[in-house]
């Protein structure tokens, strides 16, 4: 069975709940870590979200998400930037040690050009990410998100990119819903391990059938991802940080939230 | 311009069209080569199928599909394997040189289990595909389709997996649609040619955005797939057979299918 303490919950799991009151059923559920969605930030100073999450006796895993940089319009990538940097300043606010990146893809152009750009883009942020103390995660996403979303699709990749920019700051965000199919993704876990480049890691499970791209996402345990076993190589390649739960889910936002948490702690504690 | 000598239609890709109709309006419309798909064969005699297509002037590129190899439930493997037979026997029939295989995958098991099983399986059929002289093509899928249909997610894998077979029948189906994301494709492409494993050649395009999972191709030209490069890329690797245009399409399927299939036409000569 898995302690809770490290059982970290993504804002957008339980979407439904404002940032107060996810805090509040987080923090009375036991859990101890939270992953803020920039959307549940709106209207809000982080700065004072961060004192309420400590009041709740919450940490803070990361900010998500920037990223985004692949564009054939220059202006679109230099806006990018700029965000970027606004979120950057945000995570520093909520003291997020991370900003998660979903590097974006733009199927106007080749998946090369796509690359090109993400590397100069997240080359572009790391003196103020220097600054602010703020890591820099790239997520590769699944290859069914290649069109719009992510240039970056495998394991290899992003540690390949790492590898390529660098910087301390710059590591990898595994996330068993993108990577699950991958044959070498016990071979790159180790490498992004043996790289020290292990920033984060995120998990759910794949519905069977899955009926929308985006937002059809299941509870661990309910699907076919082999969770505790990649949980196991994460923790083999020294893995110690929080293990976070990331859901979107039409299904599950559509029912009670305090019995879906209450889920979700479960699958956690029993077949994570 | 590419020359129409070497476009190839699925029927699945006509889909409201009976298997006759479309070799009719194929043949007008100067297709010279067809792939069958089993449903499309339903209540016929596949000989005299074969004779329909020779008098409409249609070479059969290959019957889709057999494979789904992969079952936690013994029995449910037998069947499969008594299933490919059957395919072959109608391959046998209808003159076509080659079995496109979907290998499958059983979310109730490991990735590993479902791979061993999809080899066990090939190797079943290998005697009886040699008495018929039928090749069997393995075609990756794409990682979204992990879950139930394939196993076998990438080019590599399935280059790995003939290398692995060691019959000169056991080949490779490339597919734009579930490789094109992959940066070893290129490599891989050229791998697959030095082997002389590059069985056949399917195109269509990704739709952005793909709003259905299985039913949801786009021709072409109309996606952000780089078919003219692949192809390249394939003829290169020394392929020279038909180029197969294996389009799912709700949409294009609901509509008038003459000018789908001009359409179709003026895409394979200017946008593959």
């Amino acid at each position: 069975m898995n302690d809770s303490g490290k059982l970290c919950l993504h804002s957008i799991t339980t979407r439904p709940w404002s940032i107060e009151e996810a805090a509040g059923k987080y923090s009375a559920a036991g859990i101890r870590w939270i992953s803020v969605w920039r959307d549940a930030l709106e209207g809000r100073n982080p700065g004072s979200i961060n004192r309420m999450l400590q009041d709740e006796g919450l940490g803070v895993a990361s900010l998500v998400r920037g990223g985004f940089f692949a564009s054939a319009d220059r202006m679109k990538r230099v806006e990018a930037i700029e965000d970027n940097i606004r979120a950057m300043e945000e995570a520093a606010a909520l003291k997020a040690p991370l900003l998660v990146l979903v590097c974006g893809a733009d199927p106007t152009q080749s998946l090369e050009d796509s690359r090109d750009q993400i590397r100069e883009g997240i080359a572009a942020l790391l003196p103020m990410a220097g600054e602010l103390g703020i890591k820099l995660g790239i997520e590769p996403l699944h290859p069914m998100y290649a069109d719009t979303r992510s240039a970056i699709s495998t394991l290899k990749q992003a540690n390949d990119l790492v590898v390529l920019m660098e910087s301390a700051l710059v590591g990898v965000v595994v996330d068993v819903y993108h990577l699950w199919w991958d044959p070498d993704l016990e071979v790159e876990i180790r490498r992004c391990g043996e790289l020290n480049k292990l920033f984060a890691f995120h998990i759910c499970d794949w519905k069977v059938p899955t009926e929308d791209m985006l937002n059809d996402r299941e509870i661990m345990g309910k699907g076919c991802i082999p969770v505790a076993r990649i949980r196991q190589w994460v923790q083999e390649a020294g893995f110690q940080g929080p293990v976070e739960v990331e859901i979107f889910s039409k299904h599950y936002w559509s029912r009670d939230q305090d019995s879906y948490l209450k889920e979700i702690i479960e699958a956690y504690k029993h077949r994570s």
